[in-house]
């Protein structure tokens, strides 16, 4: 198989799982704006390609398919994702598989108080969310939310700019001051998370890897420990068969008073799927599989509970002159 | 060559580095608070042990000495440095080199306002600091400091609780509200740093390693890149004849204006020193000639500069009882 990871980063790790699963004929392509990402160093070709917001920017990988006789196309992330889901047909027409959902999917996902809107239309349970102060305060006035909560941008990724805030007087000026915040209730149960994966020629959920978070009595290091329940595998499916998904997907939860919450979907390879690999679950398998145009039958729940994911610090070094003699030039 | 770290936590490509240097004879000893410490996935023998401030603390430490037949000791927290400093004698007692400062030297470090007003006593290029509001207002209407400026708390490690202020109410208030905090000048410059290898025989610094943050046109990712300045060599030492250094430690400097100034010091393996070892400087064969009692030579400046580490996550994925099993019990 031969496969093209866009804006590839640091996700050195999944490289090296990739290699694992697919042995040394596999081809794994990946593409960055900068030349020093580190994961860059995992890969038999790295090409260096400018923004994702430049017009060039979209034929180039498409060229890069072409010339890397490509099979399979994805990206680790998340502005980029609704732009390889508009030219989806592009990339098909090369018999490039995109992992990553179809268009509508895939912005409903970038906007997340977009996401909230679609989730209660369809009645699925989530978490309490304004898209303006004027939108809080009536609810806060008939006592349907309660203070603290939380706010973060509509937009973007991970925990940049979320934060909890106490009062009313300073919700109003945070959300002046910035417009594309949201407004969320503060959920104090457990926060989970689940790795999915969508198969691309049935379009079912194939595999769901859920794991919580592990407490520790030192440090705020990343570890995570896998668990099943048929009840939230029940939920993951739910919510899934609303929306039109192609690959692997990440899902965040909370459980609170008995009931899982659905925070928000991440459309990739999420970081923490390094966790779901070591125990077992093989996405990669899957990606082969759907390539040849086979579909993989459901493996949900196929891996044990109590396997636990610490995560650490590794490091590639290289000479600059390496670095720079290592990027394939079009 | 027996080494014990104390709380290893997530160091695994230091005990990696060590295993490279050291060969397979070598054993390596950690211990941690935690049984979900990643490091101890890379050594040969691991303990679960209290906190550094319980009363049981250095006695099961030096239980664990006797057993292991340990050659050296040193710890990878910054609270931890001081007490080792502390009980060097009992140590010593049992023939084992401690891996930190002597105890006037550890404390300063603990310290950065202590720290401050020994360098400023010593004329050592350093950042402007105020230990409280009031000191600092008296040097900012005699114009000798400008806002904006930046808070950190005094004792503790990295960069939590560190920001930037812009106004003297502000200053105030967040001062008021927390007395830990110092005020320092805000430093523009480059900030660059070195790993420094102080001979525990010679008392002298026999290895510096310097590096600078690399530009990267996107992403914040942890990226520097190995240079040479023989000025910056002579500050090192200029700076370490002052203290009383034992070992591995990490320097922070800012350059600004054409000088360098010193920000901290902390005296441990720090973070990054996995960039030296990649670029060739082994402080790791350093500490076995010292363990023998052999004086190392001076070999300052021996790397190559313009080599690149970029950092990346990686994991340690065991099932739970694996985990329970591997830790010993003294």
């Amino acid at each position: 198989m031969h496969i093209l990871f866009c804006s590839v980063g640091r996700r050195c790790e999944l490289l090296k799982d990739f290699r694992k699963t697919l042995g040394r004929d596999a081809k794994i392509v990946v593409t960055d704006n900068s030349e020093v990402a580190p994961a860059m160093a995992f890969a038999n070709r790295a090409y260096q390609v400018p923004l994702i917001t430049d017009p060039g920017y979209i034929p180039m990988i498409l060229d890069i398919c072409k010339k890397e006789e490509i099979h399979a196309v994805t990206t680790l992330i998340d502005p980029e994702i609704a732009l390889l889901a508009e030219h989806r047909e592009e990339f098909e027409a090369l018999g490039v598989v995109v992992l990553a959902p179809y268009t509508e999917t895939a912005k409903l996902c970038f906007n997340k108080y977009e996401m909230y809107q679609f989730l209660i239309r369809h009645g699925i349970h989530t978490i309490k969310t304004y898209g303006t102060y004027e939108e809080f305060l009536t609810a806060y006035e008939k006592g349907e939310i309660l203070l603290p909560v939380f706010v973060k941008p509509r937009m973007g990724s991970g925990s940049v700019g979320a934060r909890k805030i106490e009062t009313l007087a300073l919700l109003k000026q945070v959300t002046d001051a910035d417009e594309s915040l949201m407004i969320q209730e503060l959920m104090t149960g457990e926060d989970l998370d689940a790795d999915v994966y969508v198969d691309t020629v049935s379009h079912k959920p194939v595999a769901i890897f859920s794991k919580r978070k592990l407490s520790t009595t030192i440090g705020g290091a990343n570890k995570t420990i896998s668990f099943k329940d048929e009840r939230l595998f029940d939920f993951v499916k739910e919510v899934l068969g609303t929306m039109e998904f192609n690959g692997p997907l990440d899902m965040d939860f909370f459980y609170q008073d008995g009931k899982y919450y659905l925070s928000e979907i991440n459309p990739r390879f999420g970081g923490a799927y390094l966790h779901a690999y070591g125990a077992g679950v093989d996405f990669i398998k899957l990606i082969q599989e759907n390539v040849k145009g086979n579909t993989n039958p459901e493996q949900i729940g196929d891996y044990e509970e109590d396997v636990v994911m610490m995560m650490y610090d590794s490091v590639v070094i290289r000479k600059k002159k390496e670095i720079e003699a290592a990027i394939v030039s079009l």
